[in-house]
C-alpha cells in the first residue's frame, strides 16, 4: 500500500517541485506525513548523490530538509485549521529560510529518514525543527521557516 | 576557453561531489573562481529544477550555495596560505553549516550567478557570505561555514 503524503494533496499548479512534486517525474517525489506529533519523510539517495564516495552530498540533504519543512508546514497548518485533506486542497507552503547543520558524514546506503517537530505556528508561518537519520544515527539537523504561499507569488 | 574552478584542482578522491565534482558526470559540476576579492560560480538550472513552473527549486539554490561555500573555503584557504593551485593539490573543504534566506522567487530562465565574500578565516574554518543573482537581482542570500576536511572523515 502506498502511504500518501501531504504533497499528494497539492493542486496541480503546486505539484511541480523537483523535491516533492507528484507531477515532477525527474524529481525526488518525497512524501511527508504525520506519525503522532512528528512529521516523517523517507528518501533513498541515488548512487550518484555523493559528496565523497560512500557519503551523501550535502546539497541533497539540504534539499530534503527544505521540502520536509514545507510539507511539515502544510500538515501543521491543515491540522491547526481543521482542514481535512482531500484531492487537491492542501495548503501550499514555500521556504522562507533554511538552516542546516552537518553533524557527521551521512552514509549513502539505505534510506534516509527525515523527522520534524513543529516548533511554532503563527499566522502564515510554520517553523519546524528537523533531524535527518541514517543508519540509526542523526547525521544532519535543520530548521525551516515555511510560509503559506503568497497570492502574488512570482508576480 | 574553459575557465577552471578550484574544483578542477581537487584530488580524484575528492572530485565526486554531485554539486561540484569534475568526476561526477551526473552532477552539476559547478566551478568556483576568484573575481577580485569575490568568489564566483555560475550554473544554469535544468528545465525540471522547478519549484513552481517558471521558478527554481529551493533545494537546488541551497545546493549551489553549499558548494559555492566549500569552493570559496578552498580558494580562501589557498590564498591565505600561499598555496599555488596545481593538479591536484587544492585543499578540500566540507560544509559544517549552511543558512539560506529566500528573498524572492528565482526565475528559471538563464544562468544563476553565485557570488561570495570571505567573512572570516580561522584555522580550519572559512565563513563566506553568499548572494545568488538571477535576472539582475539578488534572489537568495546565504552563509556557509566550511571546514577543511578532517583526516578521519567518515571513519
Amino acid at each position: 500500500m502506498e502511504i500518501k503524503g501531504v504533497q499528494d494533496f497539492y493542486s496541480d499548479e503546486f505539484a511541480h517541485c523537483y523535491g516533492c512534486g507528484r507531477l515532477n517525474h525527474d524529481g525526488f517525489q518525497i512524501k511527508t506525513r504525520w506519525e503522532g506529533d512528528e512529521t516523517v519523510s523517507v528518501y533513498t539517495p541515488r548512487k550518484y548523490h555523493t559528496a565523497m564516495e560512500g557519503f551523501v552530498y550535502g546539497g541533497l540533504l539540504a534539499s530534503l530538509i527544505d521540502c520536509h519543512g514545507t510539507g511539515s508546514g502544510a500538515l501543521a497548518y491543515a491540522r491547526e485549521h481543521g482542514i481535512e485533506l482531500t484531492e487537491y486542497n492542501a495548503p501550499r507552503f514555500v521556504t522562507g529560510s533554511l538552516t542546516v547543520n552537518y553533524k557527521k558524514p551521512t552514509p549513502i546506503e539505505g534510506p534516509l529518514e527525515i523527522r520534524g517537530k513543529i516548533k511554532e505556528i503563527k499566522g502564515r508561518k510554520v517553523i519546524s525543527e528537523i533531524n535527518l537519520w541514517a543508519g540509526g544515527e542523526i547525521c544532519v539537523t535543520g530548521e525551516v521557516l515555511a510560509v503559506l504561499i503568497p497570492e502574488n507569488f512570482g508576480k
